[in-house]
């Protein structure tokens, strides 16, 4: 517990100041001012968060946090739970989207284990890429019940900011490198417990943040729609406590996140935002301090209709729109791509005076 | 001109039965079904234009046309017509923004003398990637005579095809394998030539398809408008013959990408549409032939204007907005990762039998 305030505390506003300097280099490089859009505001971000001038990439992590939700009984997806587990086992075979989307990007993969209703056994042989920061097997059905004892919820946030703390220990970098966190999500019947966190610490309206998910019916949809309504009105949520929603409705990855997005802030590691489930862990962290907001990158714009509502309360901007609703920390990956290269072009393309061009003309 | 209409007999609808096939091959890989919205169509269209199942990239290559224009005499540009060769300096010494784009995404980078009012005397040390198509020192200034002479307009026109058909017998790719390319442009004044194009072959108003180019002032705006509108006047232009707008207006650097798309259309290469300079020169190719745009991909949303006047006429679907205005293919570039990566998607994912991930439950 005094972990987590004493993150809280040490997470200060970023270095705006840097911005203009970091201006002044790219308006002296060989392309006319501005003519790079977002790419330039990326890079000045980057700078800003970090308060490095011409910020280079070391490394691009992706952690894909699995989890179970014990609100998966009733029948709010098209999947049926074992498939939480199976996907842990896919990732660590590296047979999923993400797997793909990491090698191609050349991230470092991580699969958390978070809450997944199941004992990953790997004998002797435990995958270097999976991480045990396992709470519980699952939440509870908080239509019933609360999800997680307070404790847990205390201990899964705890972990998430572990895990940023052993990244650091263990990935060296320079000075002037910094590395990027992209943070995805696996668990059926996750964004049901999203939806009651957006509605929650956003205000919208519940038919404004229920989604289709994996892809439900309309039936299902209704359904749906119905239990996110039922919890809210079954619970009194103490938003002046963000750790009283996370034990009221879960889920082990989104409080892992929120853990994680803490440190990141701390630390001063730029956070590339994935789609719906870890953008309601930026939400939750949010409540913990405003300031975490300033050194996040929405990655992408989810299909997932409640992301928008998220984005635009966080004022984030997507880096891109691709109509994807995967999860898995896909969108944020492919994100961190833009950012690098926004860092390479600051460090990398040749100035007026060096390439010989001629600047604009002065009126 | 025969070599022309060759090419343009030649070119065919794309294979669209072959989209349901890639469809089933996504459907069985181990995510829910469509959630990888834009990146399935990409993968899907991909295999359309190549009548591949299961396209994979063998290489993608960026194309820098250079060209100069005489209507910049008419004060339409912030910069001197000198920095068009010096840019290709600045391409060739590597430091351009194209240079570390299409290095950090491993694409092949060709710059291509279409026009350049310079005489490039490299001695005997010729850079590899100096590709001299050169058919004359920049065109005429068309607000007081033709830009080129319909033989010059014809020559770049097949000079452009010529770039395409080297490339393929230079370059190996196994079966299933398939090139992207991409044609980026550089030249001093050529917004207000794309400006014109764009004008005659859409239809729209000329105050929605003239945009600021390099960042010009209010005053130089009114005078690039008024520059527009006056050519629209003087000239007759002939819509059914498009070697007709290109020799009046020119320029060199969009006769050429003509034939280049031309070309990718007849020999199935997928086109990637960078800004507003190569995608007027697809608005003529689409003249010549409308199949031609069933072989295109729009890379991004330029924030000059009139590029969105030109998507939406062409029915083309931006596949990144970052409010770039830059130019020289680094729009069309960076979309090339996300078409790979979507390939990439289609070819390496492991299947739900594969995997042992349980599929959707039947309703």
């Amino acid at each position: 517990m005094n972990k987590i305030f004493e993150v809280v505390k040490n997470i200060k506003k970023p270095d705006y100041a840097v911005a203009s300097k970091t201006q002044e280099v790219l308006d002296n490089l060989t392309k006319p001012k501005g003519s790079l859009g977002e790419l330039e505001e990326i890079a000045k971000k980057v700078a800003v968060i970090t308060g490095i001038v011409k910020p280079k990439i070391a490394k691009k992590f992706v952690f894909v946090l699995a989890a179970d939700h014990g609100i998966a009984e009733e029948n709010v997806s098209l999947y049926p739970q074992e498939v939480t587990k199976q996907m842990v086992y896919n990732f660590l075979a590296g047979g999923a989207a993400i797997n793909v989307f990491a090698k191609y990007t050349n991230s470092e993969i991580f699969v958390v284990d978070t809450g997944v209703k199941h004992k990953f056994d790997f004998g002797k042989e435990i995958p270097l890429n999976f991480v045990d920061k396992k709470i519980n097997f699952g939440t509870k059905n908080f239509l019933k019940e609360n999800a997680m004892s307070y404790d847990e919820a205390v201990k899964s946030v705890i972990s998430g900011i572990e895990i940023i703390e052993s990244l650091i220990s263990k990935f060296e970098k320079k000075n002037d490198e910094v590395f990027l966190v992209t943070v995805g999500d696996m668990g059926i019947g996750n964004t049901t417990t999203a939806s009651v966190i957006t509605a929650i610490i956003t205000g919208a309206v519940v038919e404004d943040v229920v989604g289709r998910g994996t892809g439900i019916t309309d039936e299902m949809y209704k359904n749906k729609v119905e239990v996110v309504k039922k919890t809210l009105q079954k619970y009194k949520f103490d938003l002046n406590n963000p750790l009283d929603v996370i034990s009221k409705v879960g889920g082990f990855e989104i409080a892992t996140a929120v853990g994680m997005f803490l440190a990141c802030a701390m630390y001063r590691i730029p956070i590339v935002l994935d789609g719906f489930i870890t953008t309601s862990a930026a939400l939750i962290a949010s409540c913990f301090s405003c300031s975490v907001i300033d050194y996040m990158f929405a990655g992408h714009l989810s299909y997932e209709k409640g992301h928008k509502v998220q984005l635009e309360f966080l004022g984030l901007k997507p880096i891109l729109n691709l109509n994807m609703r995967l999860g898995e920390g896909t969108g944020g990956c492919l994100a961190m791509c833009i950012i690098e290269l926004a860092c390479k072009v600051l460090n990398e393309m040749s100035t007026f005076d060096h390439a010989g061009v001629s600047r604009e003309i002065k009126i």
